[in-house]
């Protein structure tokens, strides 16, 4: 319906920021929308003019209610519309009459709630001619902290988090989390139907907004999914993260899958991909949102991954140090200097080992935490601090100790600011004074190790990680006219994928003489079938003629295919078979995949996504990040693959795909990726259309 | 110090249900472990009667304190001791002295904190030698609560669970996240250094007591691994779980490992082992223990995997299914029938496909949540039901919702005990009226969806699965008196492991006149270097003598090996590597593994251990239960491997290991499994003390 991206922004302030603001629908009963944004636009009576409409007219929330729109005194700047679904349109007509700049729509658009429906599209298009900005319809409001505008039906804490989300009940879930982090909102925009106003074009605008240093998201229709992650990533370069919590809702099991790629390269791939290109980072769960949330709010991503851990207990540290390890964490061990400044500075009880373990010493010495904290991070011989169990709980022995927990709360925040490493801290009392002080002081806080150890690696894993940066598509080319194996490798040979020699042919004889001529042993391939080779359809290691000539009898015997390919057969065993392929996926466009290939795509499902098209740096990154990578580097005296010839014919291949929209899949299975080159053994191209149910 | 296993069983009354109790070192000073132990065992004295020890006589918490054990006018049953480090050996003169059955022995042992060391040894062998039970030294005391013996520093939620830990502050830990899940402890042990009473046996007492539903343990120290396994699988198999909290304390690293076994074959691994073989379940944080004890508690293991979500908005019911689906969770769609059923229960606006939404219908009649879940449990088309969201808010709308909400808690229960189907419950409002109802009912209630789902997904992952029981131990071989290649293979093939012929030669004329005998193709391998192939030390696939004499030739120039032995060629092309092997783990005896051989084992750790020795059933599946399995049974087109012989191979080397305590890693590597047998083409074999550091 609309871009979405750079091109048409427009200027949101009417929405956040408006000077006058009308409630149509306004009510004094306490279980309708009506009221509860009443109520909640009167919070900001003293910044701003706040009408009340009720068709009805009288007094709504002890101020007079009018009786339309035009009875206003002024045009208010924002409306927001929560009236009954069959009055939609008739109100529109008033807001664009009055000259409203925005438009917040709590209805739902259509009785039965078809969003992104013809009703939607009308309202969209209404509001978009009339220069009116739209947010909606079926929404529950919008939030901005600064500008005191509570349009919303519950209350939100305060924060620095620009939250956007297509679902009420899991924002207010959010709003909960976010509100025992010690964390809170800037804005909140509830999306719902997007007619008008799309995330894309939100991103952008929070992106800039001066009072949102982290943006989450909870989205279920990307709209354009290039735009979306577009937005995300400009805001990520700003400096302003972007956590994206969104589920796969289809999975390939809805499409007729034609091709490995079609079934690897799932929709949730497809986010995935977008996460790298934009530098978002994608969650699962609300709690993993506000965990992550309060990690990159905090002291932000370590420089690497090495971790002490500090506990005041062998247990605990432990724990700590196994899950930190099985996350791919370091707990490096200790020189010996760092070992006696610890011990210098620590009663003899305390371990100095990694996991330094004060062993009771925080009930006999309180500091000995901010000591040992300092002396770990100061020592330049790990990146993070974690500490874990007890800290927090001696405020309940003596006042001397609750005096002492408090101090070592504050000097801990600032050995982080001085240090510049972050420190995370996992507590049994995480309602303790001392919790709360860290947490006012931007030092992340968490009730369960665990999800400090996986905050933690998340970091870690982002230290030094730009976004991959979102690929524009090349014009698009002639599309294709035939989608046999012959036409993929021609259009992919000419786009640069390198293929050996093949030519079709009809009799043992013809086949005889092009073996001849590019040399044996040969491959025979019967055309026609999809899966060649679980028909039995690829015949290889043809090395003479007789032996070619009665493999091509038994062919046609057993198929009759109709038509016949031979090959040059590549040395498989010098090499290493990868699955190299594209699905346009139908938010984000074209998808690159690289896979190991054979029997392994399936079994091990090691994958690596990016949007397409990709360059040769990128389609390295994503065959060294396969965890079989080791395979093509040369493991256990085997030569290595010659990476940039498999890079360029992975580039080679996105190119293509994403100059073809036609193409709904496009694969070779397998590029062979040999010491001194690679080459295509087997090529398949799946049309738009052909993939759907 | 002792076998804590069956033959040694004690009566261990005295310890839980004493009659008398005595507190060595009682005292008035808040601070003290004195005075938290006497204000423990005084809530007990209506039950028993409890004396006040300390030195200096006086009184002690309003009571008399005596000089000395001798001067009681009984002889306690129980004594617990909280004294200085140097008095504790004289006090256990008095302890035996005066007859007590019981003593636990808070006092660390020696000064310095010399865990297992001489000084616990003494203790306990004279415990153990005037017959008194002793629990510790270096532990924070013991609790029963039906006993109401509560010898220990803080309070704990009484419950069903018993816990033994041998960390104060996991403990600690463990009580307050019970307590926040509606649980508590029947009887708690803290172990300290397990001088004498040691987990395993501590497992069998709790196995037999009727208060215990569940055996938590966290441990460092397992002492007898093997009897700790088999206490454990009494415990499983009289239906009251363990769930086992243990990290790895030292990584492959510590060992110079000699073998892929030896890496793979990590003592976490043997953990690992050890909870398959007795069924216990292990976790890796508190929170993670007390999630699954609440799973657990419940409902219990559901019958399969096919689960339904039911949610009052899509945002939540997307979000469960997806992280269902990713936990190897199933989301059947529903049968027409069944969707038909469900509406007539529910408002218009719900959905009832798989996640069924009430889409607000909650509001309007909340009574929704317990029709569809009756309709969802009875209808025979899932194994479980999986709540998410909202449920518990409803309270804070109306007096008439909050009582519907009530009801609907207790129906709720009423469903799952009637349908025998487990219901996992995610709110958003963990500490809401409904939510503590459904808690006391014994339904799962949890505060975020990843746990609630993570339970779920163990649950389903148990359903049906027994202990795979802790094998016995063979008596020992003859030792073993060489540790070469030949050797490793001549013990192996006479154990029952299938070896092809090889012959040691020294010359390249009888290398020529073993293969006329043996059959070419042929190979050579250079005998005396740990990794054969990685130096060149391995030349495959010689067809005849030309090559076979210049191969001898080169081979003898570049690496001079001490001896080169030459063996016929298997198909490998035909096959598939396995790795196969064992180690001898300290705490848990000889452990045995299997994995995809070849370059795979490094790169994707593909790996299953047991317990050795396994039987050929457990070695298939074992073989079976690999990711890379399917390549076992055939892929695209190519012939299942003969699993019979390879699981035969598997149980044969597992045997052979279990009956040679001196080695400590051997293996195969690799068992080359074909369509119609399996056949080993190397050994290694690493005695115990070569693996040392």
């Amino acid at each position: 319906m609309n871009a979405g991206g750079t091109a048409t922004r427009r200027d949101l302030t009417p929405l956040f920021e408006p000077a006058s603001v009308a409630v149509v629908g306004a009510s004094d009963d306490p279980v309708k929308w009506g009221n509860w944004l009443a109520r909640g636009a009167l919070r900001g009576a003293s910044r701003r003019a706040v009408y009340m409409v009720n068709r009805r007219g009288g007094q709504v929330m002890g101020t007079r209610a009018h009786r339309s729109l035009a009875e206003l005194p002024e045009a208010p700047e924002l409306v927001v519309l929560a009236v009954p679904p069959a009055a939609l349109e008739s109100v529109m007509d008033e807001v664009i009459a009055v000259g409203t700049r925005a438009v917040v729509v709590i209805t739902a658009g259509s009785a039965d709630g078809d969003a992104g429906g013809a009703r939607d599209v009308a309202l969209a298009t209404r509001a978009r001619e009339a220069g009116v900005i739209l947010l909606g319809p079926n929404c529950l409001g919008i939030f901005d902290a600064d500008a005191e505008l509570e349009l919303v039906p519950n209350d939100l804490p305060r924060g620095s988090i620009g939250l956007l989300s297509q679902s009420g009940n899991l924002a207010l879930e959010i709003g909960a989390l976010a509100e025992s982090a010690g964390l809170g909102f800037s804005r909140f925009v509830s999306l719902g139907n997007q007619a008008d106003l799309e995330v894309a074009e939100l991103i952008e605008e929070l992106a800039e907004h001066d009072g949102t240093e982290l943006i989450a998201v909870y989205v279920e229709d990307f709209r354009d999914g290039r735009a979306f992650a577009r937005a995300a990533e400009v805001a990520a370069r700003a400096g302003k993260p972007v956590v994206l919590l969104a589920v796969e809702h289809s999975d390939a099991a809805a499409r007729a899958v034609r091709s490995h790629t079609g079934a690897l390269a799932s929709e949730g791939a497809a986010i995935d991909a977008a996460c790298h290109a934009a530098g978002m980072d994608r969650v699962n769960a609300p709690q993993e949102l506000l965990d992550l949330a309060q990690g990159l709010l905090g002291a932000g991503p370590p420089h690497g991954r090495r971790v002490a851990v500090l506990t005041d207990g062998g247990g605990h540290g432990g724990i700590a140090a196994a899950l930190a390890a099985a996350a791919g964490l370091e707990l490096p061990a200790l020189s010996a200097d760092l070992r006696q400044a610890l011990r210098a500075g620590l009663p003899p009880t305390a371990a100095v080992a990694n996991p330094v373990d004060l062993a009771g010493g925080g009930e006999r010495d309180i500091r000995s935490y901010d000591r040992a904290a300092r002396t770990l991070l100061a020592s330049g011989e790990v990146d993070a601090l974690l500490m874990s169990g007890y800290f927090g709980g001696y405020t309940d022995y003596t006042e001397t100790l609750a005096r002492g927990e408090a101090a070592v709360a504050e000097e801990l925040a600032d050995i982080v600011a001085e240090s510049g490493r972050p420190l995370l801290v996992q507590t049994m009392y995480p309602e303790a004074p001392a919790a709360h002080a860290l947490r006012r002081r931007g030092v992340p806080v968490y009730r369960t190790i665990e999800r400090a150890v996986g905050v933690l690696a998340r970091l870690a894993d982002r230290a030094g990680r730009d976004p991959r940066g979102v690929p524009e598509l090349p014009p698009p080319a002639e599309p294709i006219a035939a989608a046999t194996y012959m036409d993929a490798r021609a259009l992919l040979a000419a786009g640069g994928v390198p293929f050996g020699p093949a030519r079709v042919v009809s009799t043992a004889g013809k086949a005889v003489a092009v073996a001849a001529e590019i040399g044996y042993p040969v491959v025979l391939k019967a055309l026609g079938a999809l899966h060649k080779s679980d028909v039995g359809g690829v015949v290889l290691g043809l090395r003479d003629e007789p032996t070619l000539a009665a493999a091509f009898a038994d062919l046609n015997e057993r198929l009759a295919p109709p038509a016949v390919a031979i090959e040059r057969m590549a040395p498989l065993d010098e090499g290493v078979e990868l699955l190299v392929g594209a699905r346009w996926d139908a938010r984000f466009g074209p998808v690159a995949l690289v896979a190991m290939g054979g029997m392994f795509t399936e079994v091990l499902r090691d994958v690596a996504v990016s949007l397409a098209p990709v360059d040769e740096a990128m389609a390295r990154e994503l065959l060294l990040s396969l965890r079989a990578a080791p395979l093509l580097l040369g493991a256990r005296g085997r030569p290595p693959v010659d990476l940039d010839a498999a890079a360029s014919a992975v580039a080679a291949l996105s190119r293509v795909a994403a100059a073809h929209p036609e193409i709904a899949e496009i694969e070779v299975n397998p590029l062979l990726a040999l010491p001194t080159r690679a080459v295509g053994l087997d090529a398949r191209l799946v049309p738009r259309g052909a993939d759907q149910v």
